[in-house]
């Protein structure tokens, strides 16, 4: 023990290291709160971490876009590659805007910071829960997405689409309970096959497409669609809402900027880069080849599937390695959800707008509650919505466009503000620091232009898919935002009834009335009633009588082993245990002195195994869960274990 | 308060009148313990509550009998009536068997008791799982059948059968939670207007068929069953087996003594007398008829319905009356069951064999417990079988021929005993008083005679329909014997460790030290502390570091409001909480002086609703939980309400 400054504190370092048990098996030996700044990634491997979810959704935007269109015939499907290019566009708009923000906050500029830092309380908890309900989606979809590759290469597998799912999101849990440096390292390589491989089928495609030998799809799945519907812009609109499902995750590394190595921002900014690089090329690839080969989308087999075996001329080997490499890699877009949401809802409930368990690190120095937390609601989805892509996709993005908004809109108004601050001056920010920038003008407009578009797809969002399940994220957002707000103000006034601050503490107390209920004779009861008597010299054993000859015999043995204290025997005509002895005690409380408090000694039997409790009727803790309810009564449990 | 002889004990009456809710206006407002004596019942009353089961199973066993002869096609149905007139013998020896016990205990003479004081104690644990199966049983056959006798005259209900037979036994449990005498004035009026119905139909039948105007049935259900099997010994024992099921129910009068008004032996011998005569006439007669009208056994219309619309001639008055009647005379029968089974239970716990719990009586004087557990364990088995009862007949009657068995045995050996006991000397026994008699022989005769009888058709009900079926419940049996026995241990074993006897307690404490637990500074824990002072002068207070800012705010605060108690920190870099905090707990327990004992005063923080604890941790809780199952340490919690 170290004296300190202070005379009445010492210091102990406990070196209690975790005992190995199955749960180290799993998820690694615990870590200690030091190891943490070592978790660290580069550029490299945060490409594979946290740009997966991007990369991935080029296995499904495309070809949701296509279900759209499909709707007014196969025609129709030629309208995919343009909009695909509008999709392009408009990724190249927010790259060059979070590019900016990453730089501005280097401890990470996710959409909640920076809408706290810069709009305030409300936008920044709409944005919370707009991303929060997107990566439980990001999660949702893209294994559904995942096992609709597999289903295309192995269609006796359709059947147990649903098991494999929630298989792979406990799967994936796993890996993110053991924390974030080992799954960087678990998920490069197949990130990096993956891109390969996607790029040998874009690659292949196009060459064979330019030679003229690429040809049409071979035996293509039957569309599935009811009564032809004329082309509307409606319809149009739809189909871009769908595709620009693959813009989602973009935000992953603004958000993710704490796990890069120095000097982040860089490392962070360059990885975003190379991403949306990566992403649009071959978004604008896959949806260029998709159409030249007429292929169609199913639920029986996705557009991946079916340009790969065209480009590859059949279902060889490069094929299958495309199909396990995509659903691999929809796998890693999930894991990015593992990464974004425990660190965002930590972040929301260290400043108070969520349970403030979720801030704790376990073991391995990652948020487990928050980890666990999504996969049990992404699994429900799952089940929910039968893994179908198509039945999630109307859900998905709303969340991620509305937080990319209000994103902008902060870095908008950040950048206003720091063209109107004094050159010299800096405010510091929890994530950043705020000074004067000449170039804030040009700057501001990026992020303005940003957040408009941003903001006019989430309004095309919300009306072209509203019908189809949109609505229920409509509903959703405002509703947790309502619960954050609830959550907030328990905590707010929590803290005003315990601070300290003016607080004048009750008299001091010089003497306790001890009160302890008595039910029969025991070693326990004699155990408690001897501790009662080291209290006070004012103690009272009360009986409540509902068997006549079993307060016959307590009270014979009470003259030997009653230590001489007064015994209250409370008839109960009515059997009733509780409600006499609250009585009593509300009896005594009405005659307490200022300086007197009421301490019921409760002797506890507690039994070798928790299941010997249905043996027992526990009326000591029935008594004791309602005593804790009144005020100024302390309860103090003598236990009395049987082996 | 009235001083008693011993000077310390004071006794006081609540005047608590339990208030009136809605379980009141369901079940009636509380009875007090003195109101018991009054719930007792005459004879016309007890034939209604307890031979409803016997006399009901007119309705189901004459079929069943048919169903297994049916198997070897439409002519060996002829063999009924035979079978019926062996049934009818061994009810006539059950009755005469049980007609001594009933006199010869007159606090209650049921299996459980008998074998329990002549045969010891595992005959009679035997004896109540038996017992306990079958009234079970009674309740999902009784209720099955009911629920058919309905749907033969209401087919368009045949799909909601097991709802309605679930509704039933919750509707039976609510009569059951009021008390018995309100149900057996609810019953009686309903199971006289069957027993005349069944006579008329009985008599109007014969009436018919002696003056040859009877006739066949008209437009019989098709006989359901597959390959014609060839008539066997094996078959003829089946039908037989399946037939005595007619016979459970004959030991609910011995069993339900106590309810009887005085002189109980007397009206309890003569109901049986009553109930026996009228159960083997329609037996006979509903056999006979059944025979000769042709009826075939069918689960879309009962035996029951098919012989009252030959008898009545048609579907009218009479013949709905008739339907009506033995409907509900059968959920009489499950009332029977309903009054047994508690009862039972009770007894089985108070002799420590089954939870204490079931021996509790609720606010209206009846074993709540056991109404309630016997009401859901009938409902699962109705909801698994389907509420068929030609599903659920392999399973019944075992228990109920096997309880018998047991039951005759004990009586057998208790004459024994009586005529080898001097003449003049009494043994008193709990539930009744063995004296000399000179008849014992005749008696030890009829009895013994009864429990050959019973365990041989014990035993053919085993072998007949053991892969029916019947297996289930020669495992449970047995089982059931094995968990009550470790409940006994259980209790006994306890006991043994409770006892005052040659108990020295341990040295008197003379110092307390108080551990309390700190994880930040408000005011619920500076009444904690303060009260913690009042106990001892020996207090620490320890906080385990994981966030190291909280710690330094800690400790800032501890100057102001730390009472002077000394502060220890335990860094823990692994983040755990309780571990570290155990083990500096193990420490000071080691270095404890034999008058010494740890107290942890936990400060309790009870927010205002029970839905706020998630958005707590709740460590003192699981604090609390852990150190109970610590021996020597109490713990003292001071709740802090907030509001």
């Amino acid at each position: 023990m170290n004296l300190q400054d202070n005379s009445n504190v010492f210091e102990e370092t406990t070196r209690h290291v975790p005992v190995k048990s199955w749960r180290s098996w799993l998820i690694g030996r615990p870590l200690a709160t030091a190891d943490a700044p070592h978790q660290t990634i580069g550029k490299l491997i945060g490409l594979a971490v946290f740009s997966s979810d991007a990369m991935s959704s080029v296995a499904y935007g495309p070809q949701e876009l296509m279900v759209a269109l499909a709707l007014t015939g196969v025609s129709s499907l030629r309208l995919a590659f343009p909009i695909a290019i509008a999709i392009a566009i408009l990724l190249a708009i927010l790259t060059f805007s979070y590019e900016q923000t990453i730089h501005a906050y280097s401890g990470g500029g996710g959409a909640y910071i920076v809408a706290r830092d810069n709009l305030g309380e409300i936008p920044a908890q709409v944005a919370g829960a707009a991303l929060l309900t997107d990566y439980v989606l990001t999660v949702s979809v893209s294994i559904s997405s995942g096992v609709a590759q597999i289903v295309s290469a192995f269609p006796g597998l359709f059947n147990f689409r649903v098991e494999i799912a929630v298989g792979l999101i406990l799967f994936i849990m796993l890996i993110n309970m053991r924390g974030v440096k080992e799954s960087g390292a678990t998920f490069a390589i197949p990130t990096y096959c993956f891109l390969v491989l996607a790029f040998i089928t874009v690659i292949v495609g196009l060459i064979r497409f330019f030679t003229g030998t690429l040809g049409m799809v071979v035996d293509p799945p039957s569309l599935q669609t009811g009564i032809i519907q004329p082309l509307t812009i409606y319809i149009i609109l739809r189909a871009f809402a769908n595709g620009t499902s693959s813009l989602t995750g973009v935000e992953a590394i603004s958000n993710g900027i704490p796990a890069f190595k120095e000097p982040r921002s860089q490392n962070a900014g360059t990885t975003l880069m190379w991403m949306s690089g990566i992403l649009g090329t071959l978004l604008l690839g896959i949806a260029f080849l998709s159409v030249q080969i007429g292929a169609i989308p199913s639920e029986s087999e996705t557009v991946i599937s079916q340009l790969a075996r065209t480009a590859f001329g059949g279902q060889g080997f490069l094929y299958l390695a495309m199909i396990i490499g995509t659903t691999v890699i929809l796998v890693m877009a999930a894991n990015t959800a593992f990464a974004d949401f425990p660190r965002l809802s930590a972040l929301q409930a260290a400043d108070s707008f969520l349970p403030r368990q979720l801030t704790y690190r376990g073991s391995r120095l990652v948020y487990s509650y928050g980890i666990a937390a999504l996969a049990i609601i992404a699994s429900l989805l799952v089940i929910v919505f039968q893994a179908s892509v198509t039945n999630l996709i109307p859900l998905y993005a709303i969340g991620v466009f509305l937080s990319f908004t209000l994103s902008q809109a902060g870095m908008a108004h950040r950048w206003w503000k720091a063209g109107h601050l004094a050159p010299g001056i800096e405010i510091k920010e929890p994530g950043s620091i705020l000074r004067h920038d000449d170039g804030w003008l040009h700057k501001m407009i990026i992020n303005g232009f940003g957040s408009v578009c941003t903001l006019i797809v989430t309004i095309v969002f919300a009306f072209a898919k509203f019908k189809d399940g949109a609505w229920i994220v409509v509903i959703l957002i405002p509703s947790l935002v309502g619960i954050f707000l609830m959550i907030h103000r328990h905590y707010t006034n929590l803290a005003s009834q315990l601070t300290l601050e003016k607080h004048i503490p009750s008299v001091r107390i010089s003497r306790l009335r001890v009160i302890m209920p008595v039910s029969g004779m025991h070693r326990g009861t004699v155990a408690a009633l001897r501790y009662a008597c080291t209290l006070s010299d004012d103690v009272t054993a009360v009986h409540v009588s509902i068997d006549e000859k079993e307060t016959v015999k307590l009270e014979e043995k009470w003259e030997n082993w009653g230590e001489g204290v007064r015994l209250v025997v409370l008839n109960s005509p009515y059997r009733l245990f509780l409600e006499p002895l609250l009585e009593y005690i509300d009896k005594i409380d009405v005659t307490l002195r200022g300086d007197e408090a009421i301490t019921i000694v409760v002797p506890q039997f507690i039994p070798k195994h928790w299941w010997n409790n249905v043996l027992h009727t526990r009326t000591a803790e029935m008594l004791r869960k309602v005593l804790l309810q009144r005020e100024n009564i302390v309860i103090t449990e003598v236990p009395y274990q049987v082996h």
